[in-house]
């Protein structure tokens, strides 16, 4: 921190990503990225013709690319925001829609992003703890004096409420925004976009870093009424307009024209989580029941920063979390069949040689 | 605006960019992009085994770009900060450094997005004039009591105060950062990048944007103290770690490795620079004498929007600002020699209509 730093920021704690290893090969299972690369249309759209415009800004408005996002999740251009990621949308929301006087509250087991922003501009946060079982009590974010934001599917656990659980939210919070934060929807979840255009207080975040296979790629969406897009655009525009680049935007709107690949690799994840889940669960582990792209689990014979360890010397990166009431777990994306298979083969001799240890 | 938006923004004025047509066919000479294609290094770089790793987020550090930008310009990997562009920056700036205590100066002619951070935060602001030539009185900027913020050159202006003059408002303001915006400083301008090893409060920021033709892909970067360096990292993992996307970060090296490229593109934008100034003064326009890609210039047979106006009708966009002191100028981004040519030839045409009007 230098002598300038202004003071509010002084006991900021920043969020921690997951490890991204630039040399050694792992078998990367620690921050949920699709195991599947782009499609074959994304390939395509990052050609020469894009890189001999790259002198020019993007479309500072990305229309092209909002108009085909209003077509398929069935709402209007002007319903649909983007940029550069999920986290900089949700940046922009506790940015815009809370403030000193105007808090805001999420589960206190859930994505480690929220309370960072609500520390950044000094929001006041409550943090609602799970259920035993980890599930979110819908009724405890009802009838809320601030903003609401929910991971849906939650993460770590991957655990969701119901869509009528989460209409319940919206419809007792008509004064204050409901953030339903959909990064791992499309691997098993329902979305509650239908929902924009019977509340105009919701806003529903999704990212085309998951099921889109473009974390690298850094592009997020919004869909909300009109008018919360109409803020999130002045809060860019008063930041970083241009904040997507120009290939980006191309090898989004390709995406978009292959959706069926991509839901189709959604649907592998899915049976292959299907498959790990049992494996886990009949070598003894606790499993939640996950609708996302990952699992959380555990097991009785080490904690989770032994298995956490154990696995990462044996080349296979899960996440682990360093926090109260879930240090007993680890999150592990969900890959390959082939590379969960090797996951597969890394627990089972890690417990054996615990359990002669 | 939603009835969901923080009070605190009710006033705010968004920047608005330039023009950015997406259909029509103009010679765009609105928003200082270079004329000249990335280097054949950076189409090289932007290949299918790039595209494979999208679904992989990218290296949040940028090690190896700042490892290149380090060597570039004589100094440590940790006086290096990137992100997504030089207004990104910017932002961090005004978040970290100034608050509602600690203000920020910078000049009433310059770029326009300065008093627009300074609202976003709250952060009170000083506009200094500048003098009836339109250079900068450098010692308007010694001895304040918070940010300085100063493009070098200035915008739209074109004009750049000596690194000597520079070096006294850093000296003379030892407790507050100063903000060196050198986002055209390659042209023909000089760098302060050197004073970065004796003062610990200078904060230069560059951009890929314009010298390395690369506005498209949203990439800038900061020279500053460690500690320095060291907040604004503190800032970007707080609101959006992976800013950065994958391409932009492999191009950004591509472009760092074909710098001598580069460099030759901005000695042949300072000789088509110097023929245009030439050319419009023949045809009796004012104009300053700039270092940057862009001229500012005025006639007096016609006003600022009206010049912006018939020229556009011509199919050239430049860019007028409808402020007070500059509404009599346009800015105009110096193009190709060929571009140049047809733009001198429509200011040409345009004269002699309003002449016979």
């Amino acid at each position: 921190m230098s002598r300038f730093l202004s003071t509010r920021f002084a006991g900021l704690e920043a969020y921690t990503p997951g490890e991204q290893p630039q040399d050694m090969q792992y078998i990367k299972l620690n921050t949920n990225e699709s195991p599947y690369p782009p499609s074959p249309e994304v390939f395509a759209a990052c050609n020469a013709e894009q890189v001999s415009k790259l002198q020019l800004y993007p479309d500072p408005e990305g229309k092209r690319l909002r108009q085909k996002l209003a077509t398929l999740y069935g709402v209007e251009m002007e319903n649909v925001f983007l940029s550069n990621g999920s986290d900089d949308i949700l940046n922009f929301a506790f940015m815009a829609f809370c403030d000193q006087t105007h808090g805001a509250y999420f589960p206190e087991i859930s994505y480690g992003f929220y309370p960072v922003y609500a520390d950044l501009y000094q929001v006041p946060a409550t943090q609602i703890p799970l259920q035993e079982d980890f599930t979110i009590q819908y009724t405890d974010f009802c009838q809320k004096d601030g903003m609401v934001v929910i991971a849906n599917p939650n993460a770590p656990t991957g655990l969701e409420l119901t869509q009528e659980e989460i209409e319940q939210i919206i419809k007792s919070n008509p004064d204050h925004v409901v953030v339903i934060d959909e990064a791992y929807v499309d691997f098993g979840g329902t979305s509650c976009i239908p929902l924009v255009k019977k509340y105009d207080n919701l806003l529903v975040v999704q990212t085309f870093s998951k099921s889109r296979s473009m974390a690298g790629a850094r592009l997020g969406f919004a869909i909300a009424s009109k008018e919360i897009i109409a803020d999130l655009n002045k809060i860019k525009y008063s930041t970083n307009p241009y904040n997507i680049n120009r290939l980006t935007l191309a090898i989004g709107e390709a995406a978009i024209d292959s959706n069926d690949y991509y839901m189709e690799n959604c649907q592998k994840i899915a049976q292959t989580r299907t498959k790990t889940i049992e494996a886990l669960r009949a070598m003894g582990f606790t499993v939640l029941d996950s609708v996302a792209n990952f699992i959380f689990a555990k097991t009785n014979q080490m904690n989770g920063e032994a298995l956490y360890t154990g696995l990462k010397k044996k080349g296979v990166l899960v996440r682990h979390f360093n926090k109260e009431k879930i240090q007993d777990y680890v999150r592990i994306t969900i890959g390959t069949e082939e590379q969960m298979e090797i996951f597969l083969q890394k627990v089972k001799e890690l417990l054996q040689e615990e359990g002669k240890a």
